[in-house]
């Protein structure tokens, strides 16, 4: 399952409005087919592990990050379908699927097939790889990542306004691995006034993956598209993962608004006394202010440290 | 020497103006015998160590973390001559004694009786065991902490003034223990105003560590030493560690002053947007900002955070 979950990875960012699934075939002990939401959504991960599994399929495991579809439609027939017809003999799902048209009936259809069916493996890790998936269906908005590099201080800048480098090429280059794996980056007013940032993604290989840049504004900006608000955000179609990247006052907004899943914190070995992160929360007492946040992933990058927390469901 | 390390900690913040050693004596693989600088810098470790270990340290070998002294003194032999004249075989020494009183003359005068002398073991944890002593014979000042306790945005309070409590119980008695290995606290005058801090140290068993409390202004408060500027702490006499402990424009003042040594950083898994904890250090490039800080230690406590940085040398 830790490899259909980093097949999975893959098409993050490029599958909405479907999730972004991996799958991975076994058969005595060999691997024999792998397969990823392909961008746009088609074909299914399944579909695509099993075209590259062919006869062999007959007989082997099948491991996938979410329960497979139950229904059909014009763009490809249901994955369930799939499985049963290419005879597989067991099925290892991590999470059931909430869309209507399959939750719980994938794994019903597969069941009644004789299928022998594992599910709730690693359910927690295909959460968070489709929580852009899990967030447009549970909430009808996007999962929204508020990107922070600061220095020890907190500070995204000094006092004058320089913030090229606060931190090092490592950590940049994982910021932009990070916007690949997003449909959207947004940023506000004051960071587009002050950066002009292009917010491409400077990664070899990875240089089509350019997200959509969105604008939270009231005025409108040629190039951009652009939400006045951040509960607009559930507007922005095709948009299931959306970064946003700065300045302090739009990431105090969105935290505001209570429409931040995700932190990722860059933070390298310096003191500023600069500009603040993050503007005015409106809090008057600290105690609200806790327990929002848990660390679910930390480590080096060069001399700088990433952390990555997740709102804890209130 | 790992364990006569640990035994010099006892020591820390109570010997000025001398250096907080500690002491083992092995026989047979068995300890028996150990020290540490007592309060107020009398008795010497070894000599503590060696009268716990009696007729028994003959043949025995010795580790202290700092070159045995080679000078006698109205109170008290040198620990060079005590070692001979116990009729110890091997001594090993983490660190020379930069005392023009000894400097190589405590190590020779053992290697002439016939002792075997190994030195510069964990060199660099004797260094920052005796970071006080070692920073008032170099520089003629206390070595000094800055300690900040922050949010992940790196706040100190609410922009109301709320600071009560950024860190949890367990990070805040951490910072107790560190109080109590400082002759000294620091804070400026917006700290006392705000906070009239009490600086003592809540710890059971350690509350009789109480340190002197100083005040960074230029006026004068009953029950408070005062101190006009931060380059002032040369003359505090009896101080070898100073724990500087806010606010923003106290840290940012002994920062520009390049009079901070070491980072306590303590982080709460929380976002404020509120009052900075550094005021501005005046940069007009990030250059200079860079390569000042190396973390050398970090460890949960709790939900919070814990870093320990150390100025690399310029």
């Amino acid at each position: 399952m830790g490899a259909a979950l980093a097949l999975a990875e893959r098409g993050r960012g490029r599958t909405a409005p479907n999730p972004n699934v991996g799958c991975v075939i076994v058969a005595h002990d060999r691997v024999i087919g792998r397969g990823w939401t392909q961008p746009g959504g088609r074909p299914h991960a399944e579909a695509m592990a099993l075209a590259q599994a062919g006869p062999a399929a007959r007989g082997a495991t099948v491991y996938t990050t979410l329960e497979p579809c139950a229904h059909e439609s014009p763009r490809g027939p249901a994955c369930a379908d799939l499985l049963v017809d290419a005879g597989v003999a067991r099925v290892v799902v991590a999470l059931g699927d909430p869309d209507p048209r399959t939750d719980g009936q994938g794994i019903a259809r597969l069941r009644a097939a004789g299928i022998d069916v594992t599910a709730s493996i690693c359910a927690d890790g295909a959460r968070r790889s489709m929580a852009g998936f899990l967030t447009r269906r549970a909430h009808g908005r996007p999962h929204v990542t508020l990107k922070l590099a600061t220095s020890l201080d907190g500070c995204i800048a000094l006092a004058n306004g320089e913030s090229r480098w606060i931190t090092g090429p490592r950590a940049r280059a994982h910021a932009h691995l990070e916007r690949a794996r997003h449909e959207a980056i947004l940023v506000g007013r004051g960071t587009l006034t002050a950066d002009d940032p292009k917010l491409d993604v400077r990664v070899p290989g990875l240089e089509d993956r350019g997200p959509r840049r969105i604008l939270l504004s009231t005025r409108a900006e040629p190039g951009w598209e652009q939400i006045a608000a951040p509960d607009a955000i559930a507007s922005l179609a095709g948009v299931d993962h959306l970064l946003v990247e700065g300045g302090a006052q739009t990431a105090a907004a969105f935290l505001r608004a209570d429409l931040v899943d995700r932190l990722l914190l860059y933070r390298a070995p310096i003191l500023l006394g600069g500009k603040p992160g993050l503007a005015d929360l409106g809090l008057d007492t600290l105690a609200p202010a806790h327990g929002c946040w848990r660390l679910y992933d930390a480590r080096m990058l060069g001399s700088d440290r990433i952390e990555v927390y997740e709102r804890v469901k209130g």
